[in-house]
């Protein structure tokens, strides 16, 4: 038989369509682009040149061992070159990480509607996944994932904070007592994807270290690097030195390590960009309530919207904006389905989306009560 | 216990240390960079300008199903696009394969002394490796690797044409017996980084498919963009699906899908970069004649040259072209480390290496006879 008997029992399958594939299927054309938590902001123009000048260099591979990429983040964050791995997106390092960490019939913990890419690399690798439900409040529950960890002992635990898609945060110290509850045997896997929206208080010191914990960081939301991929894992030696192991050690473009390395020295575009996201944040947060509906509170660049429906009238309000030319996204499962979820964007493209809101509501009606 | 008993077996590596390890290990600073089979010669400026183009939209994630890039090198080769899946360069692809392919103790067969990073795969996932030796004309084996292919029953075997390190190539009719004679239940890893630089007849048409054949492609070599990171398999599509269950989809990067699009539309570029690259080789073999050393034919964009000594004396020349500031690189195992492998480069580069060569032999002396 050709290919593994795990791979061929596998959906071929992708964790999130693209708008572009969107666009093909549907025959529209995305006026604004508000679906995948990226960054209309963009990155500092410093990155920009940066890349251009990398550009003409790109005939030769990139550092595989990142040494000045590696050098800047370490500095950055007071910690030591090898606490750190650096890959193609925080996608491609839980991919190699769940290789090196589970086998087939291995158990992983998560919360039921988080991270589809992660669930995505858990059963490419055949391990069996474990659903925590979120909190009432729509949020993650430490607690409860931290208890099924010690039931079940699973290889990894995941956990994103501040979490996509509900944009809730939780504060340093409950994150403090999930990596005190975590069992020694089982990674967690801290999704930081967003931590430089976070607002204070709410991540422990980079430099808590313990050798079940491993913290990833992009380059992909508040440094606008998104298609760039570049993405970085903290932890202690013992952990960061597995990625050694089986990454891809050419796959970090000359682009992507000397345009990182501009973002990390433009603090001031990130802290400018920052306040941008807080204030599109906000009118997003307006535009939900002037459409009736409630947003969540967002400790990241997107904004979920309580539609006040179930998951069906959340589905066919996305389907009547994205055929409005706005490309929005929701979450796939209950009961966070009930929700629309909204990238920050620039004023023009939110009010494209309060337009297609509005008409789409005006569309497919106002939910029935439940 | 952290982390899985293979990954724990494993060593920390690094198939290949680049030129930027080695500058700060060494404390040279190499003046021609001529050991990792990148072209000077660099991509089309039309590359350049489409990538400066996608930095600028790069706070968007690239197309996870790279549709257009898809397409385009669908239409070049005159196949369809479900032949083709698209990865961060080959090696990211060979890493793909190997998890599709094999689990623990599977049997993978290759030469003893091909490429390194396709064995580093093979042992990410527990598999075992059987080498066959190089012929006596330091030519890969098609014949005996067929042969132990039919003896062990391996899940992939590998193959290069043009073959690196050693640049030679097999003719058409030799990889078609090759394909014929593989067993059924065996992929053949067809790797053709070279391809566009090999001889007319070397190929057999990319038509040319079975179920378990699969064609790597790279735009890195002749296309001068190593440091972009984008690559192909060729492909049946039940084969080529097989990637979509596992792939990072955001991989590859928007800058690498523009540039590899732009590249495909200047052959111009590509034709006149081949014809640099075959005179650059001409007269690498010059430079090694000069030297009383025989340079191997190559159909690639590098000379392996044989040293005259054996292996302990093709480090040591080695280390002192190094010292010299010329970047260069050898085999790693015997017979073929009698050699040392030079990419070819600008006339500058290339006087640099003669100079480096002839004032490394002035100092470690001629081999002595074995």
């Amino acid at each position: 038989m050709l290919f593994t008997d795990l791979a061929r029992s596998l959906p071929a399958t992708i964790p999130f369509v693209g708008p572009e594939a969107l666009e093909r299927r549907m025959g529209v054309k995305f006026r604004a682009r508000l679906g995948a938590n990226e960054s209309v902001f963009g990155p500092s123009p410093m990155v920009l040149e940066a890349m251009a000048e990398a550009a003409r260099e790109s005939w030769a591979y990139g550092d595989p061992e990142q040494y000045e990429l590696k050098r800047a983040i370490a500095d950055h964050h007071g910690i030591g070159m090898e606490n750190i791995a650096i890959g193609e997106g925080i996608d491609g390092l839980l991919g190699h990480l769940v290789h090196l960490a589970a086998v087939p019939g291995d158990r992983v913990v998560t919360s039921y509607g988080a991270y589809p890419t992660f669930n995505y690399h858990v059963a490419g690798h055949g391990a069996r996944l474990d659903f925590v439900p979120y909190r009432a409040d729509d949020h993650e529950d430490p607690e409860a994932l931290a208890a099924r960890a010690r039931d079940v002992r699973p290889k990894l635990l995941y956990f994103a904070n501040p979490d996509n898609p509900t944009g809730s945060v939780h504060d340093a110290a409950t994150i403090g007592r999930l990596i005190d509850a975590v069992p020694e045997e089982t990674i967690l896997v801290l999704d930081e994807a967003y931590s430089d929206l976070a607002p204070d208080g709410s991540l422990p010191p980079i430099s808590l270290m313990r050798p079940n914990l491993l913290r990833f960081r992009t380059f992909s939301k508040a440094y606008g690097m998104a298609g760039v991929r570049v993405a970085y894992v903290v932890g202690e030696p013992a952990a960061i030195a597995q990625f050694d192991k089986v990454r891809n050690h050419f796959g970090v473009s000359r682009m992507a390590q000397a345009g990182a390395l501009a973002a990390l020295a433009d603090q001031d575009h990130l802290r400018a960009t920052i306040i941008r996201i807080a204030h599109a944040r906000e009118e997003l947060a307006a535009i939900a309530r002037r459409a009736n509906m409630t947003p969540l509170p967002s400790a990241t660049n997107f904004v979920a919207i309580d539609c006040g429906g179930n998951g069906d009238y959340a589905r066919t309000l996305l389907a009547a904006v994205l055929k409005r030319g706005v490309f929005i996204r929701m979450p796939g499962v209950e009961p966070l389905d009930r929700m629309i979820r909204v990238s920050v964007g620039t004023p023009d493209d939110l009010a494209l989306f309060e337009d297609a809101l509005m008409g789409a509501i005006a569309e497919v009606g106002r939910p029935t009560a439940t």
